[in-house]
């Protein structure tokens, strides 16, 4: 059978499936499983059309690294059917390792575990699986694999995972000004000494990319409600971890039930098979089903958190660029004790502060290279008259004060 | 408060909701529950962006309205402020009596009770919760308000209805072709005698509207792969049902375990307040977390269902204008007995036949009239010179035939 | 100098210039001149948005072509690459053979000379410039190469010039349920028996697509407004012409005046390189730029015609599919003399009829052909269930009574 | 008749024209004019979708104008029937004294009267027509009325004009990274002593609209071939002009030649209604008409540039940010006297150097103010934490260094 399928996609048209070998590996459960995560968490609480998945946007990131690698080839730059087909493959595993509702809940599920450890621990399951085929696609993504431009092109400041993901959250989002012209960027891609670098002609494109990234992150990842409503599932998955370590019996599939009950290490995570394949079962039905029901639980604290995110009365969130005042957190605090009839420790459940930043989404040193009409190599920040852009690609961190907004 | 919000639609741009009871009614637990019903059930195996919600389709539906009123007063006819907001609120609470997956569970959580049903049952206590201001909506949805044209604009040929769910669903999946011109549509209509009529010269934009739908049909609502999916996840709620009402004790939510574990007849649903309550406790969440640990569960032929449909190996399936022929689906049926080791009956569960429609979405014989250039209403069938419109309107019964894959 | 430009195209994004040889066909004047011709004549008179040039339309039915040429040899069609570019150059130059306004005026300029004819003639001309490269390309577009599914691409009921124009078209005009799937429709071509067939499960897009050209034929291409905006500046020509072969001096530039001076009859205009040179010299401008001036003029037929042109006073047009009444018209022509001062032959350029048909837009009887499943090929008009599909192919010859609006 | 018509726009779907008088404007021959007069003059030799014209862009500021109005009224800002519609008619005809190709011809065809100088000449004569129904307008205009919002709403930086250019050379381009987002920043405006102003939550919106007008410079408005081009015409008007100052018969339409043998004062273009009739009798046809001719002029300068001009041999340009070479420009000239045969004045037109600036599309001093959520007022510049927004609203002038190719 030709496995060369085509995919319909709202953003792109259509989405050719390259080989057989991606073709099975997307048909692989793991990979199925991406179908149940959303991309962007809490956020169709405010933008209802947000409800697109990481298997959405890992086929969306796939069509993309197409696009580049035959930019790059029509450039001259030698890339093998082989190279092709692995990076094709970094990229459309790269976030196999999520878990439900993905950052939203990174920290509450498995601590101390990153996505992407967890990407490489299924990669390499994967590879034993499909007898070593993957053995490329895994040096690309781990960047030891020698042609280094490859990696970056799975993951850097211009990598396609961003490439995509902006334009699928503001396609989903309806937030059309996050739209980004992914296929003039990538078009105008180059590699100089093993580094993707950007012709000069395509300064703007760049300078608009950031731009248009800047104001996803204010406008739609960081928006006070999205964040109020990721802080209030983290805060239920929270308490119920802290009721179950204690022995308590709630309802909840026995995958979650898994992660709820004990408190796995890193170590004790890569090196037992059970842990990894339950926590494969995971995605975001086992979350809201459990959520809904814990509504009726008979702990005041968890039956109240889920209850007010059900039905929408999600925290009053402040953000600040200061740490907020101590005594107005104290003092909100007690009054939850007083209204709740809680402890004081529970109380935090109802009054916080936290910080977020733009940084989930960020690569850190990796800068963009323009390649100069001359042939000279220039950082983007020098490169550009824009005297902004350096400060634009920065990591802002925000301080956030949340509490339930009956206690005002 | 001011509660005149604005929301982000990547179908229409924006979406204005028009008066503070509009808002109320969108923030309650009734409404908020349609964010977690997808709106065209398993579509999204096929077209990995349909995941839009019956929420998201009401909210379009409802911007729609604002549309239509707004021509229709242009035009001369005379809508009173609370008529628009009845109307508004007829179409926004149209499908609030959906159950988990739309359609496509129609007949597996509640038997004999069309959602329509339960979206009467649903105005009419939320009519008490909000004093009776939706008693004029409610006459409106079931057409007992004078002016008819109002109900008609909630559901007939050319509704709000499918007018919204033509466009999202061609949106989100990214079957283009399937794009009908809502808002021209809607600024050709009028109203003479007390009914909805679409002036002369949108014959041809009636005609486009027509064919999309019938593309939309079989391209997508009908697609063998998504008629497989659904019925897969029928037979699998239809086996839990049987084995819950012999006293199996399955995993599920208490909400979805109350329906699986009774048959409940219209009467006892509409009188017994518990029912409806339960009723709005379940969404899609229910059933997803129920069918992955019902893989593990001892019950051959239920695991057995739940690990093809969570793998992907759906049912085969020919559509076919005759009766599937009895001695193929028997023999089928017997090797299926063999290969799972199931009795007769059980190997229904893996090889069946049954009736499809493109009915689900029409509305019977309420016909398009064409209000002519001269002032005469003629129907759209006679009116255009096309001579297939009759036989596109007309509803087309399809047999399939389902088997599991490996069966052959 | 690497040739290989990239063109921004609002309908498909970026048009990519595949080699040398179609870069300079393209900087040719011959071929440049068409940046001045309208694609669509006078529409924009309705439709503001639509200025297109036939020059753009080249360009977008190129870019398809390259898309059908690369989907037909994934499919394991032999097609060399001197073929591809022989198949891409005949569709680039289908229309260099147009003259000012497209078919608006195609009998007003060289009379019994089809703009198919001149653009056989140019390419001829060209081919001689080029060295005979363009021998091939020549050869498809007279349908005289051997594998005849290459003329098919360009002029067939599914060619690249009919896939590019009805979207292009529906595009500018904002007509938006004109557009069609040219891409889905293109990755669904397939060759047998050295002909052109639609794959299947293509056969509701097909449907689509011919229920989308009838839509444009009457909302655009045969529009009232457009009709008589044309039918205006046909007979201004029509009168510049009389007058200018009765000896009268009309300013105009040099070209046009050749044109308008004597009736070339088509052995001449092929035989004598003049005719054809001063043919390439004219556009659109050439036309406006007379009009202007001639609302000035001492002849009050034209200079009427001209007023009424310039100040969007068109014809009144009623359509009909019977022949207008004669007494009607021999009135209206009476009082047209009356009321202008003419004389009865000149009252017949203020009142008159003609005849409209969607032809030009066709080529008779070329079917479409579908390959089934099973691999047998059937007539689009059997496969499909729509009855309606063989009318919906067919020429409409309709009446037009037109008559300037004053005269009622 | 009710005049309240809808016109088809690509980019916005519907323009409804709001009232009769403002119908009747659209309907003279002043206001018809603007269709024959490109929006962004020789731009389409880059981007040939770039056909769109004066009377588009007016239409389409026009239907902005309207949203803003109803925006302003939602948000309790008074403004009556009549102002509505003076400021709608303002923004139509604020580009009504628009001579041939807009901005590229400005200063060859009337030297030193801007062409907002004539846009309030034409309105004050259609003042007359329409018995003062245009005053108030008129004062609009001119900033002479009290409400001088509404005046900012037809010309400040983020007046209708600019929010429907940017938005319409964009879609028309198809360099969608300049697509802003007109509607959602039209329903952050407010009005605060008597002054447009933004919320708050706008900021990042207005941020995206500096960097993609910036970026619509660069890559559109300024691109070098576009500015070759235009400086090419520019040119060749000028020796035309030069010719016919010394009594040379050129080929031309009257009107035009009325402007090629005269220098025009602006105290005579105003005072004299013969300027200002011939005037509005000019568009792009008269121009390209002429060019065409005039390559077979006996003057060589003038044969030559326009030889070039038509085959598309357009001036190198480098663009630069310093003075062009002194030494570098006089060798050149001299290699143009010997290769053309011409004295050293006339090799200017061969070789030269200028300026250019963003400046054209700039209202200078007028800042953004934005609202900020606790009732203050601040600049752009300080709101927002992007320190180079100030920067990106500067004025940036250019020397351009332009010479014939084949002097190289």
């Amino acid at each position: 059978m030709n496995k060369k399928k085509i995919i319909n996609d709202p953003v792109y048209g259509f989405i050719t499936i390259p080989t057989d070998l991606v073709f099975d590996l997307i048909e692989h459960p793991y990979f199925q499983r991406l179908r149940y995560i959303k991309q962007v968490g809490m956020t169709h609480l405010v933008y209802p059309g947000a409800l697109h998945t990481r298997f959405h946007h890992a086929l969306g990131a796939m069509h993309l690294m197409q696009l580049a690698v035959k930019t790059l080839c029509d450039k001259g730059q030698v890339i093998t059917p082989q190279e092709e087909e692995s990076v094709v493959i970094a990229i459309l595993l790269h976030d196999i390792g999520h878990g439900p509702f993905s950052h939203a809940l990174e920290e509450h599920i498995v601590k101390g575990i990153h996505h992407e450890d967890i990407s490489t621990l299924l990669m390499s399951k994967l590879n034993v699986v499909f007898n070593g085929r993957l053995s490329m696609a895994i040096e690309i993504f781990n960047d030891t694999y020698p042609k280094r431009f490859l990696h970056q092109l799975v993951s850097s400041q211009l990598d396609m995972d961003r490439m995509d993901y902006l334009n699928r959250d503001s396609f989903y989002t309806g937030v059309s000004e996050g739209v980004i012209s992914s296929e003039r960027i990538i078009k105008m891609l180059n590699v100089v000494d093993d580094s993707i670098v950007v012709e000069e002609k395509g300064i703007y494109s760049i300078e608009k990319f950031l731009v248009a990234r800047r104001l996803m992150y204010w406008q739609v990842y960081l928006h006070k409600t999205v964040t109020s409503g990721e802080q209030m599932l983290g805060k239920i998955l929270q308490r119920a971890r802290e009721l179950s370590l204690k022995g308590r019996q709630l309802f909840s599939t026995p995958a979650l039930n898994h992660f709820l009950q004990s408190t796995i290490t890193k170590e004790e995570f890569v090196s037992n098979d059970l842990h990894i394949e339950t926590f494969t079962c995971l995605d975001d039905a086992d979350i809201m089903a459990a959520v809904k029901v814990w509504t009726r639980c008979d702990d005041t604290v968890l039956a109240l958190l889920c209850e007010n995110f059900i039905q929408r009365k999600l925290y009053h969130v402040d953000i600040t660029n200061y740490l907020p005042d101590v005594t107005q957190v104290e003092n909100l605090r007690h009054k939850a004790m007083k209204k709740y009839g809680v402890c004081y420790d529970d109380a935090k459940y109802f009054v916080f502060t936290d910080m977020i930043s733009n940084n989930a989404y960020q690569v850190g040193n990796a800068n963009i290279k323009i390649l100069m009409k001359g042939g000279a190599i220039k950082d983007i920040t020098t490169a550009s008259d824009n005297a902004n852009l350096e400060a634009l690609a920065k990591t802002v961190e925000k301080y956030i004060f949340c509490y339930t907004k009956d206690l005002i």
